[in-house]
């Protein structure tokens, strides 16, 4: 017998009401405007993967969801398929799968939910709603394209002025690499080493140091050296004097650091109050298959929630045995940033529906006379609704400020047959005559506004 | 052992290319707007829910997907979770859910995808997009929103220039049932006569007829009566004369007829060449819950894709024991409409990127300049990429053209240090002199626009 259903809502799951879901939804079009500015095509994968897609790193860690038919004989899953726990995977399949039909370099963005059957916790939730940007070559990818990502990402997180400021934290694997490589660890060290550097986020220096001795086996020097290196922060590329400063040398190092300088000095213009760009040679983005590139992203006061906004480069994003396709791209998770940030700050829209006007009803045989009027509003690209019942207008009025609708308009007819209409401001009271045909209202009560509760 | 996944594409799970995304896209955000014109706002539930709500009807028809995780010892699926298979269901949990931070009657569209395990065919599709609108009343809810629904999917789709004229089926459950109830027919008959009834569009009214004798056990007279009634069509309210004419008398037809009338009338401004009304006294909408109004719609030419959007009315749309909430409504297939559409009619978008411009790159110590000319552009709101490497200009209008990108701009600097720029309009080979702080593209060319093939 299945288990008994949860009630309510799911813990993991998160629902917003329809103000909220303003906010989120004001999110996703601001991403989507500056993804198609920078000519990112939008596509949308099925919510589907093949299993042994979705676990093909050997990874389980993602907490695949599988899926069953409800008349299916076999408990196996339906042919084997998962839902997807990010857009990387399915995005891969699907290059691989058009490659014939798209032109590369092939830049596209995508938004869609994705599912980790995971422990829910702030920011981390079993459903969510990720952005990816991703550029992808055939065979070969310019190395320009990590800038542009990287630059298209802080546009587009810019133009979200709600957000704290942020600092983007830049690394390059070949960095990583090639100094672990110099120090002479051999390459299965260099995963280990890798996956315990990445801790530090989380554990002391100390607490790493140890790791580094007991779980790695590396010498007590060269875990030094590997704390060295991930202890270096830098802003401008001053960085790369540190790293030599340590005495390695290798050249998957010397790419490394160039590639790494090059993308802090074309990403100086961006730095501003509110964004920084930080060459962190500590991050590397723990096991995934990144070879290049590695980024971050950290929203000032909001620090626990860990990175808003990562990505890098892979010089294998796909291949089929004859061909491969390198690619660099981003994801934001919309979920981990949206959710928290209603549920701390406040954030909501300035009302909890579309409309501008509530045009409001005399008795219900004047309804038609409403409606043309709403309609005429409409045509002209004004939000509005007529009201429920042909109540007395101050409930009608009512009706609109429990929404929040900023105006309301009324159409009466004198029994000599002359029609007036006029509309009121219900925040001020003013009430002024008005052409249904000219009328509008003033530009910020237009659509509903994203506001701070102190705001309202 | 799980069996052997299916590799490429998935039947059933259909994905788009990005021209053909762009059309998708296109359709969704119509009809957002129109939505939104009309004050009703968006929301967006999880996409899993109790497997008891799913199959509260105790209909497993509708072939839900069950989910599991991965570790999870149980097969008996993840708590009891199932992916919704369609928008109503989980609308009415979130009402209930959220009922005191509502504002009734509440109004709000949904655009989302559902799944539905059923065999796949043209226009049925495993995963598929839905667009919903729906109001919902708390104890009671007027019968003019039934006519406000029906009239806002009417402005959706006539707005959406490349479907085909469309014809709108409207019926009410009341005249139905008032009808049989005069008959005299029990309300267990009744059931099984609606289904029976509903399989017109499939089955001839001869076959329909000799099951209504057969499996629902009725009398011939009250057979013929029934299907005298399900054969009428009338473009008005002509069809009241016509029900009369057929010598049944009961109360809840008198209101069936009312509301079915008043509905056909309050629709009649809407007619035009591409759409009809039409009160088709056999649309019963199977084993749905409605209770009054009921809608199907058909494309012309498209017939055998079935309806394409439909609703109705329900008086409880929801209830928590205490309250019930009344509600009308109508869902439009997005994926059902515009997958077919795409694969018959070779609907495309004018270009597969968002750019409008394609900022040639002189050399790679250029690209800077070739960048700044991009961001200055998209500050005023034109999409535009820079080309990924410095080749041949002749390469690079052909990378402008594979994308069907209209403009390529040249920027070049002299040995004298003067900068000039250009911009080339590849379709008619007219190169220009431009104002990168002012050149704008013709308005047709700033968005992509959606196209028949024969148009390109």
């Amino acid at each position: 017998m299945a288990k008994t259903p949860p009630r309510g809502p799911l813990s993991g799951f998160p629902e917003l009401l329809p103000e909220q879901r303003f906010v989120e939804q004001q999110v996703i079009d601001t991403l989507r405007r500056v993804f198609e500015l920078h000519g990112f095509a939008g596509i949308e994968t099925r919510a589907v993967e093949p299993l042994d897609q979705l676990l093909r790193k050997g990874d389980t860690s993602k907490e695949v969801y599988l899926l069953r038919r409800l008349h299916e004989e076999s408990a196996e899953g339906h042919a084997g398929l998962g839902l997807h726990f990010d857009l990387t995977v399915p995005f891969a399949r699907y290059v691989l799968e058009n490659a014939g039909k798209l032109a590369f370099p092939f830049r596209r963005y995508q938004v869609q939910k994705a599912w980790r059957g995971e422990r829910p916790q702030e920011g981390r939730f079993r459903e969510f709603t990720q952005a990816d940007i991703d550029i992808v070559g055939r065979d070969s990818l310019a190395f320009h394209h990590d800038i542009e990502v990287t630059r298209v990402m802080v546009d587009a997180l810019t133009r979200l002025d709600f957000l704290p400021a942020f600092r983007l934290q830049v690394n390059n694997r070949k960095l990583i690499q090639g100094f672990y490589a110099g120090l002479g660890l051999g390459a299965d060290d260099t995963d280990e080493v890798m996956r315990l550097v990445d801790k530090l986020d989380k554990l002391s220096v100390d607490k790493v140091r140890e790791l580094l001795l007991a779980d790695a086996g590396i010498s007590a020097a060269d875990a030094d050296r590997v704390l060295e290196l991930a202890t270096i922060r830098s802003d401008d590329d001053g960085f790369v004097e540190q790293v030599r400063a340590l005495g390695v040398e290798h050249e998957l190092l010397d790419e490394g650091l160039a590639e790494l300088a090059e993308l802090v000095r074309g990403c100086a213009d961006l730095v501003s109050d509110r964004v920084r760009v930080t060459a962190d040679l500590s991050i590397a983005r723990g096991l995934d298959y990144y070879t290049g590139t590695v980024f971050e992203t950290r929203l000032d006061g909001y620090e626990s929630m860990g990175s808003i906004c990562s990505g890098g480069r892979y010089d294998a994003l796909a291949s089929d045995g004859r061909t491969t396709y390198p690619g660099v791209g981003i994801s934001l998770g919309v979920s981990r940033v949206v959710v928290p940030l209603l549920a701390r700050t406040g954030l909501t829209a300035s009302r909890s529906v579309p409309s501008v006007v509530l045009v409001a009803v005399v008795d219900e045989e004047g309804r038609p006379t409403s409606s043309a009027v709403a309609d005429g509003l409409r045509r002209r690209d004004i939000a509005c609704e007529v009201a429920p019942d042909a109540a007395k207008f101050g409930k009608q009025i009512r009706y609109a400020e429990r929404r929040g609708i900023p105006f309301v308009w009324f159409t009466t007819t004198t029994e000599d047959g002359t029609v007036t209409h006029e509309v009121k401001d219900i925040r001020s009271g003013e009430q002024v005559s008005a052409d249904p045909a000219a009328w509008t209202p003033p530009t910020d009560d237009l659509r509903p506004q994203v506001l701070l509760k102190e705001q309202q």
